[in-house]
C-alpha cells in the first residue's frame, strides 16, 4: 500500500467516526493518550449502580437485561454518577453479557446470583450453533450512546464490552464460577474447540465495541473480568491471540483503549501486549510495579482497594495519596499518564459521599 | 544462656514431643527437610473430602463440625485418600473454624455457605471478649491425632490451623466473604483492635497446633487462605507478625511448617519470611518462579491447578510433567525440595481415579 493509499484509508476510516466529539482537552482523554491533563483524572469501575440511592429507585422493578436496552434508562443510569460525583468519564453502563444476549443466546441475570445461561456451550457442535451477533441487535446500546453524547457536554464516554475469555468462561460454566473448571477443563483438553469459541466470541465482541464506537463513545474498556484465574502460559496461549484481534479490529477508531482484569499481576504485561493503551491494575500491585510489568508507552488505570472506602476518610486520604505518589513514580519513569480508579468496581454497600471525595481529593493533589 | 543450658532446654523441649514417631526416610519429611527423598512426594490439599464416595458415605448425617469432633471419624476420613491414593502424606481432616468453635465462639458450618458467625467481631469490646482456646478443649482432636499415628503406619500426618488472617476474616465478616471489606475496613481504620484481634487469634492457632503437635503430628501446614486479598504492605504490617509468632512459637518442635495461600503471587517472600519451612504456591505462578520469590533455603509445595484434573488424562499429563520440570529448575538453582500438590484445594467434582493417576505418574517420574 502507498503512503498515499494508507493515508486516503485512514481517512475513510476516520469519517466512518465522523460524529464523535472533539474533547481532546479532557483530563481523561489526555493522560489516556500520554499527554499532561489539567488535573489527574478519576473515574470508577461500576461508578453507575447499586452504591447510588437514585440508581437503586430508577431500577425498582425492572431487570438488569431489560435495562440494558433501555436507551433513556441507559444513559439516565450512566449520567447520575457523573452529575454527583464529578468524575473525569462516563461509562456506558451495560453488562458483559449484553451482545450475547441480543445475539440471542437464551440466558438472564439473576438477582444475587449473576448471569445464567440456558444451555452451556461445551462442544464444537454448541460452538458452530452460536448465533452471531449483528449490528442491529445491539441498537438499543447504541442510541444510548448517541444520547449521552449530547447529554454529557465536555465529559467522555467509555465504552463497555467484556473480553473473549470472560464471555466464554460464562457460556461454558453456564453462569458465574468460582474456579473456572469447565472452561479450564474445554481448553485444555479440547483446543480446538476452545479456539473456534473464542474466536466466536471476539466476532461478537468487535461487533458490540464498533457499534458503540459508530455512536461516538471517546474511549473503550475491555474486562477479562477472571482472567486472572489463569497462568500466564494459559493466557498467552488460550486468550491472548483473541483479545489481541479485538483491540487491533477497534485500532482505526483512534480512541483509547483500557484493558482490566482483577487478580491479574502476573498477566500485566502481556495484557497491554494484547493492544491497551491503558492497562487497568487491582490493588495487589502497587502502580510503579505494575508500570515495571507493562512496560513503556502504556498509560495506567487504578487503583485504590474498594474496601478501603470503607475504612473512613483518614485511611482513604492516606491510601488515595500513597497511590497518587506511586503513580508519579511511575510517570517520573516513563509511564505516559495516570487515570485514578479503583482496582475492582465499588461495593454496592459503599457511602457514595466517600466516593465524591475521593474525586475531590484527587483533584485537590 | 550457657551453651549447656541451652541444650538442656533443648533436650526438655525435645521430650515434650518424645511420642513423635521416627520417621527420617519419609519422602515427604525428606523433601521439607531439603534431603534428597527416595521418590518425590506428592499430597493433595483437600484429599480428605467430597471428591471420595466413602467420605460422602461416612459423612452422610453428620454435621462438619459434629465431624470435626469425633476422633474416629477424623481418623477414618484422614486415613481415607492415604488407602486410595497411596500419598505421601495424611492431613489431618479439620476445618479452619475448629479451634474458635472449640473455644466456646458461637459459629456453625453451614452447607453450601460455610462458616456462620453468630456475632460478628468488630470493636475492641468483641476482642476483649473473645474466649481463649486451653488445650483440654481440642482433645478430641488429639485424640485423633494419636489414633492416627498409630493407624498410619510410616506416613507422615500433618497437623492443620487456619492463619490469624484468615480466622480473623470469618470472625469480622460473621461468614465467607468474597471482598472481606468489613476485615479490611477494621485493620486500616483501628489498627489498635486489629492487632489485638490477629495477637489472641494468634494463641488460638499455637494451641491449637501445640496439642497437634503434642499428640505427635510430624509436620504442619498453616492455611492463610484469604491473604490472596491482601497488598503486599498491607500483609507486611497487618497479617506478618502474627503469623511469625505463630510459626517461632512452634519452632522448637522440630518437625516441617508449612505455609499456604492462593493468590498470594506478590506475598510469597512475606509468606516464607514468617517462618515456614516449605511454601506452598498455587497454579497462577511456575515453581522455577515461585523459588526467586520466596528465596533460599525453603522448599516448594504445589502447584496444578485443581480445574486441570477435569480435562482428561493427556492434559493432566503434560501439566504434571511441567511442574515437575519447573521444580527440578527451582531444585537446581537451590530450593531444597519439591512437594508435589495442587494448587489449591481438590474440587469436590473431581473423579478420584484422576488424583490416585497423578499420585502414580508423579511416583514413576
Amino acid at each position: 500500500m502507498s503512503g498515499l493509499e494508507s493515508t486516503n484509508a485512514g481517512m475513510a476510516e476516520r469519517a466512518r467516526f465522523a460524529s464523535r466529539r472533539v474533547l481532546t482537552d479532557a483530563p481523561f482523554l489526555a493522560a489516556a493518550n500520554g499527554r499532561t491533563p489539567s488535573h489527574r483524572p478519576v473515574w470508577f469501575m461500576r461508578q453507575a449502580g447499586r452504591s447510588l440511592p437514585e440508581y437503586r429507585k430508577i431500577r425498582a422493578g425492572i431487570g438488569m437485561l431489560e435495562s440494558c436496552f433501555d436507551p433513556a434508562l441507559v444513559s439516565e443510569i450512566t449520567m447520575q454518577p457523573v452529575r454527583r460525583h464529578g468524575v473525569d468519564a462516563a461509562i456506558l453502563f451495560s453488562d458483559i453479557v449484553v451482545p450475547l444476549k441480543a445475539a440471542g443466546i437464551d440466558l438472564d441475570i439473576v438477582a444475587g446470583t449473576g448471569p445464567v445461561v440456558a444451555n452451556p456451550v461445551r462442544s464444537i457442535g454448541d460452538v458452530a450453533a452460536l448465533p452471531r451477533l449483528v449490528p442491529e441487535e445491539v441498537g438499543a446500546v447504541a442510541e444510548a450512546v448517541r444520547l449521552l453524547t449530547v447529554e454529557l457536554g465536555s465529559t467522555p464516554l467509555i465504552g463497555f464490552a467484556g473480553a473473549p475469555f470472560t464471555l466464554a468462561s460464562y457460556l461454558v460454566e453456564g453462569g458465574p464460577s468460582r474456579n473456572h473448571e469447565r472452561t479450564k477443563a474445554l481448553m485444555h483438553s479440547d483446543p480446538k474447540t476452545w479456539h473456534a469459541l473464542l474466536s466466536t466470541l471476539a466476532d461478537t465482541t468487535i461487533t458490540f465495541l464498533q457499534a458503540q464506537l459508530h455512536a461516538g463513545v471517546d474511549a473503550v474498556q475491555l474486562f477479562d473480568s477472571w482472567a486472572g484465574a489463569l497462568s500466564l502460559a494459559e493466557y498467552r496461549e488460550f486468550v491472548l491471540p483473541h483479545s489481541e484481534r479485538v483491540f487491533a479490529e477497534i485500532q482505526s477508531a483512534g480512541v483509547p483503549r483500557i484493558h482490566f482484569g482483577v487478580g491479574t499481576g502476573e498477566l500485566l504485561g502481556a495484557m497491554g501486549e494484547a493492544g491497551a493503551d491503558v492497562v487497568g491494575v487491582d490493588w495487589r500491585i502497587p502502580l510503579d510495579v505494575a508500570a515495571r510489568r507493562v512496560g513503556p508507552g502504556k498509560a495506567l488505570q487504578g487503583n485504590l482497594d474498594p474496601s478501603v472506602l470503607f475504612a473512613g476518610p483518614a485511611a482513604v486520604e492516606k491510601q488515595v495519596r500513597r497511590i497518587v505518589s506511586e503513580a508519579d513514580t511511575a510517570i517520573a519513569s516513563g509511564t505516559p499518564g495516570h487515570i485514578f480508579n479503583l482496582g475492582h468496581g465499588v461495593l454496592p454497600d459503599t457511602d457514595p459521599g466517600v466516593l465524591t471525595a475521593v474525586v475531590e481529593l484527587v483533584h485537590s493533589l
